[in-house]
């Protein structure tokens, strides 16, 4: 299936590279494994890359922003206003993921997909495929068009961010009201119910909390999307951001450029990735859990595990861009440390006590 | 109680400071509590440091070497002289705690705590309490005094690196054979079986294992250590280079300096140290999860939560390395981030949907 123009390739990891990447890391100077994912990680990259040690110089951060029609029903405490003044933050420098990519060496790569009001920085790229999604409950989010255009968004801003030299990538998003429409999509593509995924959000209490699990339900019911048919989910009860970001794991996929999934709202559009494209979760690498419920449910139905336990819920990109350290020490550990030849270390094979 | 003519005194978190930390996380443009622990490690390094916002600038890992007589019983598939050889590694720059290191930006300090072989180099502090300790099944590892001359090594060095202007520690260790005797120390001080806290090491097989607790076993059997006495614990079962470790965390605390716990050596060094001066453990902050059994047990029973989850089991302070990069990023969040009213972004209290 095509995007708008665009053919989707996915190539399967290179095997080669990952037999070679292990090799190596057995013949470091410390037991074998025992540095546990931290080898896993860079054994992972270079099947991605196709090299042995990979370069990761180079990183971004893709946040894609959107609004949400289903904001009217009342399951965020924040107006939808908000996303667009939090992405002139963004511009600005003042928010948490602006700190954290500078502290990781990313540059932040900010996208427009279809926030409310105009928002016009000249360090926003202006990509809006919509004013907002409309409110789901009362009928589809968007048109299958639209949701094939927001895709596009992410798969053009992620070329363009390879073709500058980003060689990692990581996905944040900013839409007040998105995690009602990640749950429903989460919902609908794993089989769950939407209590079993929607959570607090930015900071629900119970009886919003019951509202947001009715309101998700009744989306369901009003559209009913087949979980076969994954664009079809992200124009019945998706958004336009989230769409983008699925646009952007698959524009990293199909570049073999390893992409870092971030908390529940990408955790959703990496799993409408891999549902349009199977294969595209092979450049994923998780980073933390978030306090979502239904992110932990996201990352299983792909097979992803996070390791970063900090318990956050912001989303940006923040915990994505936080394991971006992780991710380049994992690389680092492959490409400088010293085989047991080149240190004089005896190793176990030759002391095995019997 | 003293350590040789050291007096320990440790002073209670400043909670002027975190309150003040706390006020500023909850103005920064964010839900207030959206990033977690993330929010709570920068306020407990405020705590720690008496300032808001803390300086982490400088930041070094002490890895103390020992070895353990212990491994005459055949606890480790490693020879002890791999230690020496490790230490030499680590002061040639070509292991994996010495690439982390370099990716977080901490001086590698080397500490001779009680190597079996002698070492002689430039990089590496000889303050060796004696060649290794004694074999625990058949009487104390080491005496008294000399468990008392461990911790002192451990505090000199603190104190010196603080000194040089160090103002995050991270622990680290080598020592062929040490996961016995940190399993060995844990087991008396939690109380729990040696079967629940120790684990296959650098690679025990079954019966390796199933040897390693018959040990375990056999030495509390032997030393019957009371577990009131954590030093005479420490003299029993443990190993110079855990002694030395608990020293460096008790001189980080009394100096009001942030010191990060590496896995299940440094855990059980934390705990020695936490029971030797109650209110140590203040000054402490986990990373990662060892694969080892004993390690959760041990940062449950100081009530430490770590939060990278690599399953990783090398020791030497990689793993506290890696998160000296997210503890760096809490700080940075709360020095660096836009406050709302700078940002002109609205807050969750002035638009509540009631």
């Amino acid at each position: 299936m095509d995007i708008g123009e665009r053919t989707i390739e996915i190539a399967p990891l290179d095997r080669a590279s990952m037999d070679r990447a292990r090799e190596r890391q057995d013949s470091l100077t410390k037991p074998p494994g025992s540095l546990g994912r931290l080898e896993d990680i860079s054994v992972a990259v270079c099947g991605m890359t196709g090299l042995v040690p990979p370069d990761l110089s180079e990183k971004s951060v893709i946040l894609c922003a959107g609004d949400h029609g289903v904001t009217e029903e009342g399951v965020s405490p924040y107006p939808s206003e908000v996303t667009a003044q939090m992405l002139m933050n963004f511009a600005s420098g003042g928010a948490a993921i602006n700190v954290l990519a500078r502290h990781t060496g990313a540059r932040v790569v900010l996208v427009n997909a279809g926030c409310a009001c105009e928002v016009d920085h000249p360090g926003i790229m202006n990509r809006r495929v919509r004013p907002g999604t409309a409110n789901f409950t009362r009928g589809a989010a968007m048109t299958r068009a639209e949701a094939e255009a927001a895709v596009a968004v992410g798969l053009d801003v992620a070329a363009s961010e390879i073709e500058r030299g980003s060689k990692l990538v990581a996905t944040g998003d900013m839409g007040i009201g998105n995690t009602t429409a990640s749950s429903a999509v989460v919902a609908v593509l794993t089989g769950l119910p939407p209590r079993a995924v929607a959570g607090r959000g930015t900071g629900l209490d119970d009886a919003g909390l019951e509202r947001k699990i009715a309101v998700i339900e009744r989306g369901l019911e009003v559209n009913s999307p087949p979980a076969g048919d994954p664009l079809e989910v992200l124009a019945a009860v998706g958004g336009l951001e989230i769409g983008a970001l699925a646009g952007v794991m698959l524009g990293c996929a199909r570049a073999r450029v390893p992409v870092v999934v971030d908390g529940f709202i990408s955790g959703a559009a990496a799993l409408l990735a891999a549902r349009l494209y199977p294969g595209a979760e092979d450049y994923m690498i998780a980073s933390h859990l978030s306090v979502e419920p239904g992110h932990q449910a996201a990352l299983d139905e792909i097979g992803l595990a996070p390791f970063l336990d900090l318990r956050m819920r912001l989303g940006e990109g923040t915990g994505a861009v936080l394991a971006m350290s992780v991710i380049d020490a994992s690389v680092r550990v492959l490409a400088e440390m010293a085989t047991f030849d080149e240190a004089g270390v005896s190793r176990e094979s030759e002391n095995v006590e019997k």
